[in-house]
C-alpha cells in the first residue's frame, strides 16, 4: 500500500498485527496520517503476533516501526503470559460475559503510556487503538470509559499538552463496530486481512488453534460480514 | 530494618533510589504495609539510582523488589536517556520554572502502569510512589492533578477494580512537603539516606556531580532540614 504523501499528520497506531488494530491503521492511513506503529513484545505466548504486526508494517508502509520489548511475565497473572490454559470451545455468550483468564493486567494502561510517550516525542497528538466495546472479551480496559480517562490523564502527564502545544486524542473509530462491520470497513479500505493474526493459542507459526475466544470471535466476524475467512484453523 | 511482622497489607512502592521514593517507603513500612518495590530500568544515563534502588530494598527487607526492563531511549525525547547534556549549574528559580530537558516522556504514567499491573496481580491496590510538587522539577506527572486523573484511571482499568474486589489507591504522601521536611520525616523514621542516589549526572559510581538540579535540591533539602548529607558531591 503507498505512504500518504509526505503528510505532515503523524499518528500512532497501536498494532497487535490483529483484525482491530490493522483496521484502525486503515483508518488513520484513510484520513491521511502518516503512520507510526507500535507492537509490545510482552512475553505473549502467541508470538505470532509479533510476525503479523511486523507484516502489516509493511504493507502500510509505515514510517516507523518500533517494537517495545516489556517482560509482562514479570508480573504475571494471565493465562497469555503464565502458564495457564487459555479458555477453548466456549459459547459466545459466555464470552461476552465476566473477565475471562486470558485478560492481561493493566494491558492496555501500558500499552498507551508507551503511545503516550512515543507521541510527544514525535510530537504527533493522536493514538490509534483498535478497541472495540462490542464483539470482544469483555476487558475492562477496552471500554469507551476507560479510553475517556485516558485521554484525559494524557492532556495531564505530557509537558507538550500541560504547556499547550498538542492536545493528545486517543482515537477508537472501531469502539462501537461490531467484528462482521469492522471487517467489512476494512475491505472497503483494502486491507487483506490474510496477514494479521487472532489466535491466542497457534499450535505452530501461521495457524490458529480455531477453540480460543479469539478464534471465536475472529470466525464469527468474517462469517457475518460474508467474507470469506483466510484464516488456517487446526480445528 | 526489620520487616512488618506479618502484615497481610501489601503496598506497592515505586523505588528509584533517591530520597523521595525512598522517605516513600519509610512511610509505608511505618502504616505497617509488607513492601514490593518496583524499580524501573529505563535506559537512564544515571544507572547508580538501580543500584541505590537495591539497597534501599535491602534496608527495608521488602518481600519482593521487581527491578523492570523497559526501554525509554527507542522512543527518547529526554536529556535522561538521549545524548544530550544535562543542565548543570541552575538557579533555584529557574528549577522551579517551566520543565527541563531532564523530563522523560510519560514516564511516571509508564512507570505507575507497571505498579497497576502488578498491584492487581498481587491484589494490593495501594501504590506509593514518592511524588513532590513542592521542591520539584516542575514535571507535569509529579502534580496533584495527574495522580488524581491516574487514580481514577485505574480504578476503570483493572478487572479487580471494574469487578469490586479492589479500590486502587495512589498514595502520595510527599506531594505538599518541602525536601527539607522530607528528610527529617525520613530521618524520623529511621532511614540512612547514605545509601540513596539522587544525581542525574554522577562522574562515577557512588558519587554525585553536585551541579545538576537534582544535586542542587538534594544540598539545599539536607541544608535547610539542618542534617547533615552523606552525599560525596565531586564538587
Amino acid at each position: 500500500m503507498k505512504k500518504a504523501s509526505m503528510s505532515d499528520k503523524k499518528a500512532i497506531v497501536l498494532s497487535s498485527g490483529g483484525i482491530d488494530s490493522t483496521t484502525a491503521m486503515a483508518i488513520a492511513r484513510a484520513e491521511g496520517y502518516a503512520l507510526y506503529s507500535l507492537t509490545c513484545n510482552y512475553g505473549q505466548r502467541h508470538a505470532s503476533e509479533l510476525e503479523a504486526a511486523g507484516r502489516v508494517a509493511n504493507y502500510f508502509a509505515v514510517e516507523k516501526h518500533l517494537v517495545i520489548d516489556m517482560d509482562l511475565r514479570a508480573i504475571g497473572g494471565s493465562a497469555l503470559t503464565d502458564n495457564i490454559d487459555v479458555p477453548k470451545n466456549r459459547r459466545h455468550d459466555a464470552i461476552l460475559s465476566g473477565i475471562p483468564v486470558t485478560y492481561v493486567p493493566a494491558r492496555n494502561t501500558i500499552f498507551l503510556s508507551y503511545a503516550l510517550a512515543w507521541a510527544e516525542a514525535l510530537q504527533a497528538p493522536d493514538i490509534f487503538i483498535g478497541v472495540n466495546a462490542v464483539d470482544y472479551s469483555g476487558y475492562p480496559d477496552c471500554r469507551p470509559e476507560f479510553i475517556a480517562a485516558y485521554e484525559r490523564l494524557a492532556n495531564l502527564a505530557v509537558k507538550a499538552a500541560v504547556e499547550g502545544q498538542l492536545v493528545m486524542k486517543i482515537r477508537v473509530p472501531l469502539i462501537a463496530m461490531t467484528k462482521a462491520k469492522i471487517i467489512r470497513t476494512g475491505i472497503s479500505l483494502g486491507v487483506d486481512y490474510s496477514m494479521t493474526h487472532s489466535c491466542y493459542d497457534p499450535p505452530e507459526a501461521g495457524t490458529a488453534c480455531g477453540l480460543c475466544d479469539s478464534c471465536h470471535l475472529r470466525r464469527k466476524g468474517f462469517r457475518e460480514a460474508g467474507v470469506p475467512d483466510p484464516t488456517h484453523y487446526a480445528i
